[in-house]
């Protein structure tokens, strides 16, 4: 059997169409377990298949859509995982032959994960693992999951995949008209999400036609580098006569052939109301179509559940609202030790509404249970805010916990060069799909020059390459250290982003108020400083988003920067500040920020 | 005659002792006139010479100290200012042959300038011409001008000697025992207005021993690259029996030779007491000493009266305070129309008190005599502050007005590239040894890239060189061009400074507020820009000293570009002002600027 990473970059591959309304024509009763026939009609699956396969698709989709133990116990054949799910490999592989890939399908459980349902993510992980070890036994080229609706549930099903085989994994949600999620993610989000994930080719299936899927798909590319998949209904569902139908023809299916190839499609295939016909209308679409595509480079971004941000690269700084933090805050450290959330969700409002694109959490206080605290900290902060999440913590316990609850991809605060620390945290941030904040320090403490600082960097790198991440998931920290004791060292630090920047073409991160620790009035300070670092490049700023003058030299740097275009921001922020115009006479008072209360 | 300049490169030479002293022993009667004997007795004068002559003098000083047309007309020998002064280099000439230097000595007038006497500046140049007519007539190898307690007597006295000759200068100052001249000027404030003129060689003679002589000389060399000259009394005078007398001993006169040498002084002479004897123990003092000295690198220093300013190098950026302008100031305009200077004073002292460490005075409105208005702004703005002046006109007869009566090394704001201001304004920066503001950008407006505006820079430069201009006296003003306007440009501006500073190592200016036109809350956006500008090494910034923001801004970076060293003046500027502590719980308000108030 070919290898399918090596033919999706060659060619357009083109994927079966619909299984469930081909199987209720040939018999499958309302209310039956399509997945039962796999054993007591493997005929008529096989037929089905081999339909499909003479059509000209080039991948078979198994009969295993709802396979999994929670599916299968609403018929009573919890006991048949294994047997169901590895006869759907036997059965497609014997209408694809030996030429055609067989994709083996996961679909959604029914449950849902804490804290939208009572499902644990170990479980879920495990419920999924039985259906990919069969899949794996029983000769499988490749996983494709469909039809998800959360992507939480998705996010388990592909650790799953990666725990339990190797092999190539297709991930699919399904979006409604309003262009998110039943649950409210947005392509972007799951394509961050997933490609992090490692998942092979992203894509979208079922919920909308050949049009919406396009947009949906569009949205994706415009985010993730990966292949991807297009699976779209034969037009929108109408309900005529009590009966759902799908009423786009073969040759409408087609007609976006060519966009869908623009932006990378490299898998074609039908949902809902599909036919073979269908699926023969794509085949011949491709037909002397050219099929070169280049996947674009990556770039390094950071989902929530709902929506994505950038760090780096043209996007403007991100900022990371730093105030979930117990150090210097007792009051958050004794809700820790209580287990309760009310500051920590607080906080999380009040900094997203200053201006926070993202939220450091941290629970690392004496007397707390870090893992269990980070957890709730997770799920809490995810309750009330739709920022991805920075997880601020050392402890490779504490983190993994947060990494199984947390819904997109977030950012791991930090590794540092320390082999116990590389050793720790990287293979986390592979298994769960995270970007890494990269320490330019290691075991000999914070390092004196520029230089010094990114040859650590530069190991952490090459350490994270290794772990199997991508450079692009790499944001570098270059320390800010306290002026009022390292004088010397705060342009170091300067120097340092932009060494970084130019030298490894990473994005990078500050804490940018330690810089000010120990000096009077440290807003006035910190913010000039801040001032310096978005000059160099500074891609995420670690800060207080609530300080007024942080804000200001966010919001002016970005206007001199060109990344606010036409002052749009600052004009919307300052508006209605009554600053006192350049003053006019002698006696004017100093046109400084008093003017504005 | 070896060339006097060349001479000084090749070792340090020794000057005679007291003139005047030596006469009066010699029969010049209480009350007499010193220089009448050129006349009278040429005899007793050339053996005084010639007694120097033998000690070991390898430059004769002229018997015409008091040689001045005021100075002769007390004793009614007005109509004998030429040939006294030609009779006195004749006599020099007679004891020093050919292998000595005859020195031609110009002392004060015993008249002041405006605005401390009455005195005006083109007939106190005329006054000085007619001696230095006269000397180089009678064939002086250089002119040396003692004893000044007036700094801008002094530059008078310079200015007539360049105008009517080449000869090299000598340029001494009197300083008492606090280290100022009667009039305030100090050593430093002395050098850097005296180096900008051209002379040749800086010193200071009279009024102090050697010891206070050579704190002096140090001082001076601080602030300047020329070759020193030490001129000490035989020590401080004593009143003793109603006769001054001077007690130090030839041995006394050397102590500090070592000293001397090793800060550059090259002519080492007596003034008040100091006799062949003195002089002949320098001369052996001298054998055997190793004469090497590499001149100090110049720098961009601009002098007041009484101080001087350092624009780039290692310096803090200097602020110069651009509220004495009329440009959106109807009050100032009309105060300018009626010729008075009440605004002109308030805003000098308000800018100084606020931290301006120069002034930028502009009187360029409609309906204004702008030479006379200039004149009488530089003389508004002495009269109440201590800081040099920017002189801040495109209109070379205003410039030169203001110029004559401006008692340091000013700088002039602004040559362009355009042909028309390079030959108005460079000649006049020369005669008046002024430093210059060069606009990047000439007939063509102002250039799109960084590197165009390197490239006027450059040419700007090369004129200015060829205007006898140092290089270090030109401040390449990298242009700020309003961000609403012309968003690109911003950070095209800070690249002008980067290129400026790397690329031809000049020192840089930026009229910084400019950014902000037609936004709303200007300081904000400005002092984000002006921080910016400072970490890309801006040397001198033309702002409203006033604005409390832009002072936030410096006083900040300057801790952080370490100029100001362990944050002391942003401790002393900040310390009493509460902030509010890092926000310790969520109500906490944000803790910006609102804190401070
Ligand atoms: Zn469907
Ligand atoms: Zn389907
Ligand atoms: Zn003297």
């Amino acid at each position: 059997m070919a290898d399918f990473i090596a033919a999706i970059k060659q060619r357009v591959l083109v994927l079966d169409g619909a299984m469930g309304t081909m199987l209720q024509e040939r018999g499958l009763k309302a209310g039956g377990c399509p997945e039962e026939m796999n054993l007591t009609a493997p005929d008529v699956v096989e037929a089905v298949h081999r339909e499909y396969a003479d059509a000209g698709a080039d991948i078979i989709v198994t009969n295993s859509f709802g396979g999994s133990r929670p599916k299968l116990a609403h018929y009573g054949l919890e006991d048949k995982v294994h047997e169901i799910n590895a006869r759907a490999v036997v059965l497609a592989r014997n209408a694809a032959g030996p030429d055609r890939f067989v994709a083996a399908s996961i679909g959604p459980t029914g449950r849902f994960l804490r804290p939208v349902g009572d499902a644990d993510f170990d479980d879920m992980v495990e419920v999924f693992g039985e259906q990919v070890r069969a899949f794996a036994e029983a000769g499988a080229d490749l996983i494709t999951m469909e039809t998800f609706l959360d992507i939480a549930e998705l996010r388990a099903a592909v650790i799953a995949c990666r725990r339990y085989s190797d092999l190539p994994i297709m991930a699919l949600m399904t979006f409604e008209n309003e262009g998110r999620s039943v649950l409210g993610t947005s392509p972007e989000a799951a394509a961050v999400t997933l490609e992090a994930l490692g998942v092979t080719v992203i894509g979208t299936n079922c919920g909308l036609g050949v049009e919406g899927i396009y947009e949906m798909l569009a949205r994706m590319r415009s985010v993730c580098s990966t292949p991807l998949i297009a699976q779209p209904n034969a037009g929108l569902p109408q309900l005529i006569d009590g009966q759902t139908v799908f009423n786009a023809t073969p040759q409408d299916m087609v007609v976006y052939h060519q966009q869908l190839l623009d932006i990378g499609v490299r898998v074609i295939g039908g949902c809902c109301g599909t036919t073979p016909a269908h699926i023969r209308a794509m085949r011949e679409a491709l037909q002397g179509t050219e099929q070169d595509w280049t996947p674009p480079a990556r770039r390094c971004l950071l989902s929530s559940r709902t929506g994505v941000v950038e760090i780096g690269g043209p996007a403007a700084c991100a900022i990371i609202g730093e105030r979930i933090n117990p150090t210097g805050r007792k009051a958050y450290a004794q809700e820790l030790r209580e287990a309760k959330t009310a500051y920590i969700r607080r906080e999380a409002q009040a900094q997203v509404a200053a201006g926070a694109h993202l939220l450091d959490v941290n629970c690392g206080a004496p007397g707390v249970d870090e893992p269990a605290a980070l957890e709730r900290a997770v799920l809490a902060v995810e309750g009330v805010a739709q920022v991805p999440l920075v997880l601020d913590s050392s402890d490779p316990a504490a983190l993994e916990r947060a990494l199984k609850v947390a819904d997109g991809k977030v950012l791991i605060n930090s590794v540092s060069g320390e082999e116990k620390s590389l050793k720790g945290i990287l293979p986390l941030a592979k298994k769960y799909g995270a970007a890494v904040i990269a320490l330019a320090l290691d075991g000999s403490g914070i390092p004196e020059t520029a230089e010094e600082r990114l040859a650590v960097a530069r190991r952490i790198r090459d350490a994270a390459l290794e772990a199997g991440l991508a450079p692009e998931d790499i944001v570098v920290d270059c320390l800010t250290l306290t002026v009022s004791a390292e004088q010397k060292r705060a342009m170091e630090t300067i120097r340092t982003l932009r060494l970084v920047r130019d030298e490894l073409g990473l994005p990078t991160a500050l804490g940018v108020s330690n810089i000010s620790f120990g000096l009077p009035c440290r807003p006035v300070l910190s913010s000039v400083f801040f001032a310096m670092a978005l000059d160099a490049g500074l891609s995420a700023a670690i800060i207080n988003p609530r300080d007024e003058r942080m804000m200001d030299a966010y919001l002016a740097a970005m206007v001199l920067l060109g990344k606010d275009v036409r002052a749009e921001s600052y004009i919307a922020a300052y508006a209605d500040v009554s600053a006192a115009p350049a003053a006019a006479a002698p006696q004017d008072a100093p046109t400084g920020i008093r003017d504005r209360l």
